[in-house]
C-alpha cells in the first residue's frame, strides 16, 4: 500500500473566531492511499492546535507511518488497530488514514460508505450552521445570510454572550445551539444557560474546561438544557469517564481518529443513553462528506465546516433544505472540482 | 422478504446438566430468510428456559413478525433495530432473525461474515469444552475424553465443587474456567474463589445471581481471578450498569438478540477496559459458526455447544488445535450435511 500526502490549503470566506482563536485560512492535508490493485481511497486531516496538532506535525507523522506490506485492506478493525499507535496524538491524521482506507475498502465492495456499515442514507438529519465570534453587527448579518439554515450554531464565550444572542434573536427564529468551547466556569455557565432557556437555545456545548469532569456534571445537573460534552469527549473512554456528567457527546473524526473509532463512541454513548452530535472542524467536502456517512445513527449533526470555505476544491454532500444529501457512489462519493483530479 | 422456520431438535451426547437445570434434548428452530432476489440467509433459535423462552414461544414469535415490504437488507442496523421490539423477550428467536439477515447479506456481497465485519479470520481464540454437572466418575470420564481440547469449563454451582475441582484435576492439567451459573452466595463465592486460586483456575464465570450487581461488585473486590457475567450481562446497558462489578462478560446472541447486539455490547465492554468472552447454548454449528465470525475481537472463546450434540446436522466451524476455523465462505459459510439442504 503506498500513501500519498498534498497539502489541502482552505481559504475561509471570513475570519473564523471562537472563544480560544481566530484564523483565516486551514492548513489540512489530502491522504491517499492505493493499494497493490490499484484500488484508491481518500481522506483528509484537519489538525487541530487545541490538541497539538499542526499541518506539520500530522505530515510529519504520515511520514513515517509503516503499514505493513501485504495487508489486507479489508481487514480494517487490525489494520487500523495497529497503525493507531504510530499516530498517537495525531488524531486528524489518524482520521485521514482510517477515511482513506474506507473509502478503498468500501469502493472495493461498490458500496456507499454509508450502506458498507450497513445504515440508511436517507435518515440524515439537518445540520446546523455556524456563526464565528464577530463584531456583532457581523454576526448579525451573518445570521441573516444563513436563513436558509434550519438550525444555527453561534460560538460564545465572551463578556458580550448575551448581547450575542440578543443580536441574532432579532434577526432570526431558528433553533440555537450554543457552544461556549470550554470558556465558561461552573457557576457562568449555570447562570447563562438559565438565561438561554428563555431565548429558545436547543442545546449547549462544553460549557466548562475539557478536564473539568465535575464541573459538567455540576452543570448538568442544574441545566434545564441540554449539555454536550466536546472537547470532552475524544475517546471511546473518555465517553464511558462522562457518564453521568453531560447529556450528550460531540464526536468529531479527526479528533477521535476517523470513522471506526467514532462508530465505536457512537455504541458506547447509546449504551449509556446520551444523545450524540457529529461535528467537524473546517474541512472540505472530504472531511465532512466521510462524516455525513455516519449521520444516520446520531441525533445533531454540525457537519458546515466546508460552507465556511471559498473554493472547496472537493464535491461531495450536498445540502437540500438543510439535510445532507450522501452522494449514491462507492466509498465516502467525493469527486475533485476541477477536472486535473486529485494529485 | 420470506421467513420459513423450522425445528431444529438436536439431541445431547450425554444429559447436560448445570445448577439449575438439566436436558437430554434441545429444541432449536432454523430460520430462513428469502429475500426478493431469492437470496437466503440462515439463523438458529436456541430458546432457554431461563430467560422464560421456549420453542414454542420462539416459534410463535416470529410467526407473529412483520417484516416491512420492500425492505432493503443491506440496511441492517433500522431492519434490525425495527424488529427488535416485535420480538422482545424473544432474544433468541431474534438472534435468528438478525444471524439470517446477516447471512443474507454477506452472501451477497461474497464476503465471509468475518470480513463484511471487517475482521481477521485468523485472529481466532481457542474455544473451552465444557463439563456439565454429573455424578464424579463421569465428570472425571468427560475430563479424560476431553484431553484434545485446549482449556475446559466445569460447571459448579453443587454441595461437592471442590470434589469436582479435585477430581478433575487428577486427570487433567489443562486451564479450567469454572462456571456457578449464579448458584453461590456472596461470602460463599469469595470463599470457594479463595480457594479455587490455588487449582489454576483461570476464571470464573457469574458466580451470583444475575440482579445482585452489588454482590458480584463484592465477589470481584475479593476475588483474586477475573470474575466474568454472564447471566447479568445481556444488554448494552447490562454492560454500563456492570461497570466496576465484574473484570468482564461474557456475550451469547440468542441471549443479546444477534450479532449486531454483540458487537455493540463488545464495543461498550472494551471501552469500559472489560475482557470478553463469546459464550453459546446448545445449538447446532450453524449458531455456533455465527458467533464464531465475531472471535476476532474477543478474549476468551466458549463455542463448543455443537460438540455436545450428536448428528450436528449442519457444517461449519471446525476445530483445529482447540482453535475454531472459521469457514472460508460467503456469508456464515455453513452447509448442510446430508445433501437434502434445509428445509
Amino acid at each position: 500500500m503506498r500513501l500519498t500526502i498534498s497539502p489541502l490549503r482552505l481559504e475561509l470566506r471570513d475570519t473564523f473566531r471562537i472563544a480560544r482563536e481566530a484564523s483565516d485560512v486551514r492548513d489540512n492535508l489530502l491522504v491517499k492511499i492505493t493499494d497493490d490493485d490499484g484500488a484508491e481511497g481518500l481522506g483528509e486531516a484537519a489538525p487541530s492546535r487545541f490538541y497539538g496538532q499542526s499541518a506539520d506535525s500530522a505530515r510529519a507523522a504520515l511520514q513515517r507511518l509503516q503499514i505493513p506490506a501485504g495487508t489486507d485492506a479489508l481487514l480494517l478493525e487490525d489494520l487500523l488497530e495497529g497503525l493507531r499507535p504510530q499516530l498517537a496524538g495525531q488524531g486528524a491524521a489518524m482520521a485521514a488514514v482510517d477515511m482513506a482506507l474506507h473509502d478503498l475498502v468500501a469502493k472495493k465492495l461498490n458500496l456507499p460508505l454509508c450502506r458498507f456499515f450497513s445504515l440508511d442514507p436517507d435518515k440524515v438529519p439537518q445540520t446546523s450552521f455556524t456563526i464565528g465570534l464577530a463584531p456583532l453587527d457581523e454576526m448579525k448579518r451573518k445570521a441573516q445570510e444563513a436563513a436558509g439554515y434550519p438550525i444555527l450554531k453561534v460560538k460564545l464565550g465572551t463578556d458580550r454572550d448575551r448581547d450575542i444572542i440578543r443580536t441574532i434573536r432579532s434577526v432570526s427564529d431558528l433553533p440555537i445551539r450554543v457552544d461556549a468551547n470550554a470558556s465558561w466556569s461552573v457557576e457562568a455557565a449555570i447562570r447563562n444557560i438559565a438565561w438561554l432557556r428563555d431565548e429558545g437555545i436547543e442545546l449547549v456545548e462544553q460549557p466548562v474546561a475539557k478536564d473539568d469532569l465535575e464541573g459538567l456534571r455540576r452543570v448538568t445537573q442544574a441545566s434545564p438544557l441540554p449539555i454536550i460534552a466536546d472537547e470532552s469527549a475524544m475517546t471511546p473512554r473518555d465517553v464511558v469517564a462522562l457518564r453521568g456528567c453531560v447529556h450528550g457527546i460531540n464526536i468529531k473524526l479527526a479528533k477521535c481518529g476517523g470513522l471506526r473509532q467514532a462508530m465505536k463512541m457512537i455504541h458506547v454513548a447509546r449504551a449509556q443513553q446520551m444523545s450524540i452530535m457529529l461535528g467537524c472542524f473546517i474541512e472540505s467536502s472530504l472531511g465532512i462528506t466521510a462524516a455525513a456517512h455516519l449521520t444516520p445513527l446520531i441525533d445533531f449533526a454540525d457537519l458546515d465546516g466546508h460552507l465556511l470555505i471559498r473554493d472547496d476544491p472537493i464535491r461531495g454532500v450536498q445540502l437540500r433544505n438543510g439535510r445532507l444529501m450522501i452522494p449514491d457512489r462507492p466509498g465516502i462519493g467525493v469527486q475533485p472540482v476541477t477536472d486535473g483530479g486529485f494529485t
